[in-house]
């Protein structure tokens, strides 16, 4: 039997509430540099050690052993859906990282502008980095002009430096696509293909692209040195279960960046606007407790630290979270999980494999007795390691949403 | 999506040096007997101390829970495949462990020398247990006069008392066939069939097996007791993707019993002769340092002690391997994973099921602050439990050979 479908069946709707709290990149290793202590050891944590002893611990792979995700599919797991079954492209994931709304269907694409030569053979795939000012300069030129492709609406954002993204919003396109984009100068772009022959809507938007750069090419061609681009990544957002549905909740986004609000957002989670810091976060969750039955809390700068390689930093990011956790409690979830979407070691300065830790309290969590959440007690709770894409299965059961399996 | 294409769509090639050190058999079992300790937790082991303190550790299921694994299927899931997916024969292993160089496509059939009464029927499927040297004597036989059926070569070799091997090298042959053994006395020997009727190859094979019975039974029939044989387990040498293409890594290994050479041939890495002892083999690690990415180093007497149910001997076992482990340290390999393909506790007296130590040692590893290497440490390490096909997978992240898995 699928045990989704299982989990479907056995769930039932209650009035429990339930906070997904993530701290970024939340895990880290001990090493003899840092005394053997990771940043959330090493931080003072009075608020996060008081709800310590009544919780269960664990430590949660995000994808599969040794396997380092990026945001996207660590989000993904955490909200419960296996990430290697729902894939999101990275034309997708960098639209929503600049903040763009897509909608079911939409196509998206990276795009970089680049130097070509006369022969239209790729000198320079990133332009010389052209300064942000510039790459929004020459989108505003695009978009100004290309609107529509026949009747698919063209969307066109600037990133930083040469990076932008493109979405396509029509009727039976799909992706995904090959890439448009020689992967190394001194060759031509080449032309996009179905990844499918035999998909008519990917042969649609493949057709789609090339008549995008008819009708962008001539709009930058005397520009110095940006006068083409190349796209990558062109796939549509893919079909993801309503979360809603899916788990019975009625869920809630409580993020600051725009890539987080994203990737809530393609689940069907409600964004809530405004909140700019971990306190006026929690702030707003009390206010909006009752009109929400799950709360997904995104905290950053665990990872910004871990990806700077910054230890003081990444302990004072857990200390400042921990100051702000006692307005979370004020009004408390039943079911709490405090837990990162992967590890951002200092030592790695970028994200990782390494098991993440999480922090399960509850009502019914059961003690682990471990008298603070830490990676190393963590190892030794009594949820073990098990795959991130379960923790919203527990954080159910804990809510006493799944009715008995069998007699 | 599939996950060893996925782990295969993400490895990078890298410079990085890995070493999987196997003490076979190495995880046992406390008892109260010996003091709640098992021989690993008792040995003094200043050197494995040494690296444990900046060491992750955990346990591997060698198979799936309760499954107890031949020494076969114990390496392929050190070597990362499958062993459930890839299936080797135990004529293939028999033939292995008497130091046969197999060739792909080889079919082997593990044989006995039988008593056969003057009706056909077998007397005693043993013959009496004939010793070694008379063994000898009648593979001689056979093989002096059987080299070839057909277009097909024949080797024979002689195993311990009344056992031995028969390889078949030709073209189109595979197997699996059913025995040639009434698997009790009082029957006839049965005719082999394909398992699979439809297998051309199966076919071509049963018919040679009922050819080399035609040729042998003859030389052998005046023989008491052993005037007769059975053969089981006859398969070909299975299609295993070749270790280097897989994991981008060069293998290299120093094994001193001849089964693990030949499982590690069987993946494809290369077989360094010469080293006779643990001290041996670290030594010439150190010589083919630069010649290779990943070496296998296997170490037998902690297996041997095992099945003897000797626990002191399973202790100077595991104190001669760590006397000798500075000599591998002195160049240490990025990523070093030293356990066992699976327990074999002194007081089962033979291989077992129970969870094996691993302990992972690299610059990325992170430390789960034990100060030794045990079985009760272990459980309590942040790699958890975990199957044993993994590790390989751990000891390429560690390496850097992962590229980061969506944005």
């Amino acid at each position: 039997m699928n045990l989704d479908a299982l989990y479907s069946e056995l769930t039932l709707k209650t009035n429990a509430k339930l906070a997904l709290v993530v701290l970024d990149g939340l895990g880290d290793i001990a090493t003899k540099e840092q005394n053997y202590l990771t940043p959330l050891e090493a931080a003072s944590t009075p608020n996060l050690d008081k709800i310590a002893k009544d919780s269960a611990q664990g430590r949660m792979i995000p994808i599969a052993p040794g396997i380092t995700p990026g945001s996207g599919p660590g989000h993904l797991g955490l909200f419960g859906y296996d990430p290697l079954e729902f894939q999101v492209g990275r034309g997708v994931i960098e639209a929503l990282g600049l903040g763009l709304e897509l909608k079911p269907g939409d196509v998206c694409a990276r795009a970089n502008f680049a130097t070509v030569d006369g022969k239209g053979i790729v000198t320079d795939r990133r332009a010389g980095r052209i300064p942000t000012e510039t790459c929004e300069k020459l989108c505003a030129m695009l978009a100004g002009k290309i609107k529509k492709i026949g009747d698919t609406d063209i969307l066109i954002k600037a990133g930083k430096e040469h990076r932008f993204v493109v979405v396509f919003r029509g009727k039976g396109l799909e992706g995904p696509l090959t890439d448009a984009d020689p992967n190394r100068e001194g060759f031509a772009i080449p032309n996009v293909k179905p990844r499918d022959e035999n998909n008519a809507g990917q042969k649609k938007m493949a057709a789609l692209i090339a008549d995008f750069y008819k009708a962008a090419v001539p709009i930058i061609a005397k520009e110095k040195p940006a006068n083409g681009f190349l796209m990558r990544g062109i796939a549509h957002q893919p079909h993801i279960p309503l979360f809603e549905e899916r788990y019975k909740l009625k869920p809630a986004c409580l993020a600051v960046y725009p890539m987080y609000k994203g990737l809530a957002q393609l689940v069907g989670m409600k964004k809530i606007e405004g909140p700019a810091t971990i306190a006026e976060q929690f702030e707003r969750y009390l206010k909006e407790y009752d009109n929400f039955d799950f709360f997904f809390i995104h905290y950053k700068y665990t990872d910004k630290a871990g990806e700077d390689g910054n230890f003081m930093a990444k302990m004072k990011a857990i200390e400042d979270f921990d100051a702000a956790l006692p307005i979370l409690l004020r009004e408390k979830p039943d079911v709490l999980a405090i837990t990162g979407d992967h590890s951002t070691p200092c030592a790695v300065k970028g994200h990782s494999w390494h098991a993440q830790p999480v922090l399960l309290y509850s009502a019914l969590s059961g003690s682990d007795k471990l008298e603070r959440f830490t990676e190393t007690g963590a190892n030794s709770g009594s949820l073990g390691v098990f795959e991130a894409k379960y923790l919203i299965r527990l954080m159910q059961a804990n809510a006493k949403m799944f009715d008995k399996f069998g007699a």
